[in-house]
């Protein structure tokens, strides 16, 4: 099959196999894949991985043990647990030390004609839901991580640090919680989107450094950012850590035991609630999807995407079976709102 | 009147003013006063510090607009808050901008015989409170700072990190809440006084590092403490950073996201649970008191506080009114219990 393989340098390969499901996975035709920061830093060796990238996806089950699944399209959770560790049976299976992450860590990815993924990490994606809008549900989780994690009260000053992808997302997020709430950013064309959603936004260059915030998600991707997070932190405040980079981050941790400041990692999310704001319409996303490109041009989508004013860049796979859909309404599913 | 006294050295004095109490504020007489970790790092210049320092006392109070509270022996909050800031209205007085702190910040402190503290930050000692148990409330109050931050489920396995005096109060408060609990320290004599109360302890040099644990409190006073709690930390976790020091310390940002790792900046903590923590005798303190000295050898009295061997050092003032005392009783007082 066609696809994207990384080993040091990324490349367009036609000779990957295509992959054979294991015990309880599905074989999942990818119809379209978003290529994400995480990506972006892989192809510079974070997390040494090797292999398929991608792990932003829409797909249709093409085979599977339960024959209701075949035909559906689906989304897909990329933390693949052990099921039986201890982190697993306390429900922590996203931190199981056994895991393997989908083209991330052990696992290939979405950026290729076909994946596998246990049937219990797949959410059937609802008829109504468009394309385009589905492939969001992942990244858009990982912004319903941090509502899990942290009580987002409306009486909150909340700053959003950074208009990249991920940022657009967390503040559409945060907007929700009827904050006040303020989009800190490099890119006026990025910041536009978050202006027309009644979002304070403002550039980087211009912040007024004497406003404080009860809560900072910190989006920018860059080392900086974490310290810019903690010059905006109001005393008590939570600085909630999303950006991952290679680089480590010198910390005056005395400061932060005056301030009593938190700092939260947050990582991936819950995929419910994405699919409920994607399908009730509270968040926006096809405005983030500044160009698509076919699989075949894989390369230069990276090198888009790597762009400065790149926001989202999709992967299509010209060969995804655009007829052959079953419409998931037939299922008894769990309804998902 | 006598006390010690910082500007880039500490010496001895005879000269200093006793302090006249402001709108709002009382005149303590200063009874026994305890040498902190802080007490050691503010004659090394930390908070740029010049007065008289110390914050961890028990004294009688002198001269108040409420002649109720006169003679009676109180301890006392250590930050002075301007009451009328959004942090004071928010119920964040400890985060005042506006505040002084007791012998840490713009306020003289305890080493003296005098000190001046407002009345809203003092609190009656029961009379059944030993005055050598009393003057351990400020730093319990620290201790309980924690569990009013983050919840100690008695499931979790917690690690304590430091032997010292911040580090067997701490230990003796998670101990309270059921959880499993481990203190690791440097200090075999330090470490017995846990030990005998049920709870495990282990050298820092004998530990095992594939150990892990969902809470580490971070007392050691040192930057390598930090680093220490991050390895011993399971995902998910959360190291709760008490030490205060110069130094920076240089974190892993992406591996605290990935992880989903919480910091927590915990500092000064409420003074009811800890006088009844006292009261219950459900905390050991006398035992951490290795060395008494009168406030005339208060220098010798640092030296000694200084030591690797030493725990907790008493400043005692010889002249403090052991007879005039009013039991407390007599007051019409919110119960403590």
């Amino acid at each position: 099959m066609l696809g994207l393989y990384y080993d040091g340098e990324l490349r367009l390969r036609d000779d990957l196999q295509v992959p054979e499901p294991g015990p309880g996975e599905a074989l999942i035709k990818v119809m379209v894949a978003g290529i994400c920061h995480t990506d972006l830093e892989i192809i510079k060796g974070y997390m040494d991985f090797t292999g398929i990238p991608g792990h932003e996806f829409v797909g249709v089950v093409e085979k599977a043990d339960d024959p209701e699944l075949v035909g559906l399209r689906v989304v897909g959770e990329i933390n693949c647990a052990c099921g039986v560790c201890p982190q697993c049976i306390e429900g922590k299976a996203n931190h199981c030390p056994h895991r393997t992450t989908l083209g991330i860590s052990g696992r290939n990815g979405a950026f290729a004609e076909y994946l596998t993924l246990p049937v219990a990490n797949l959410h059937v994606v609802p008829d109504t839901l468009p394309l385009y809008n589905a492939v969001f549900v992942e990244p858009l989780a990982a912004c319903f991580r941090i509502t899990e994690q942290v009580h987002i009260s409306p009486r909150l000053k909340v700053a959003v640090l950074g208009d990249g992808k991920l940022g657009l997302l967390v503040a559409q997020v945060m907007r929700l919680s009827g904050c006040a709430l303020l989009a800190i950013g490099r890119h006026a064309h990025k910041l536009k989107i978050l202006d027309r959603l009644g979002i304070r936004t403002v550039m980087e260059t211009e912040l007024e450094l004497s406003e404080r915030f009860d809560i900072v998600v910190e989006c920018t991707g860059r080392p900086e950012g974490f310290e810019l997070a903690r010059r905006l932190i109001e005393p008590a405040g939570t600085i909630i850590q999303k950006s991952t980079f290679v680089d480590k981050v010198s910390m005056d941790i005395s400061s932060m035991v005056v301030d009593e400041i938190k700092v939260v990692g947050s990582r991936c999310g819950p995929f419910g609630p994405a699919i409920r704001a994607l399908l009730r319409g509270l968040v926006s996303v096809q405005e983030l999807i500044d160009r698509r490109f076919p699989l075949e041009m894989g390369l230069q989508a990276f090198d888009y995407a790597a762009r400065d004013e790149s926001i989202k860049v999709i992967l299509e796979m010209r060969t995804y079976p655009a007829e052959g859909l079953r419409p998931a309404g037939e299922l008894e599913e769990e309804p998902v709102i």
